[in-house]
């Protein structure tokens, strides 16, 4: 994607799983996997999240915790910033987890 | 189980997705986890759990995080405590978890 600009992110094959166990082992970033769950990009902003509660640095700082874990990945457009879910370079990784995690989490 | 005893845990029901991927976001728990993976009881030593380099109360705390998220069952026999995996538990709760977890922890 030498045409996008994305925020650092760990390469697939760097993606640590308990480093990915650790970012998703916290309500919100829970909460944010499954919005992010739908496949679709999501703007930063936490009242389209159902995050309303929170400081926007509060969810600026789960955000980077999951990028950096390596769940999500995050698209940089001037002065907007879209969020989406690795799926597919998790899948690789760790066949099978989200598969399990996200029923789970949404029941 | 009204013949042994045992720590407490939380019932089946209870068993937490978030609270268990807390406590497998760690590298020694996960350690413990894939020592406890072979479905045994293993006692509280930490030499027989390859973590030496460790204070057993350091271990001790990392043992009470896996049974308190419902990860791990303790049974009481005298002085001596043994601990094992709740599979069933587990995969009753949340199928296809650990079948996902434990390949890629041990890879």
């Amino acid at each position: 994607m030498s045409d996008t600009e994305r925020l650092p992110q760990p390469a697939t094959a760097d993606i640590d799983l308990v480093t990915v166990l650790h970012a998703l082992g916290d309500p919100v970033r829970m909460t944010l996997l499954l919005s992010y769950a739908d496949g679709a990009e999501h703007s930063c902003d936490p009242h389209g999240l159902g995050l309303d509660h929170l400081h926007k640095s509060t969810v600026s700082h789960h955000m980077r915790v999951l990028r950096e874990a390596g769940v999500t990945t995050t698209r940089v457009a001037g002065r907007n910033r879209f969020v989406s879910l690795r799926r597919t370079d998790l899948d690789a990784r760790f066949p099978g987890l989200l598969d399990a995690l996200l029923p789970a989490a949404a029941s």
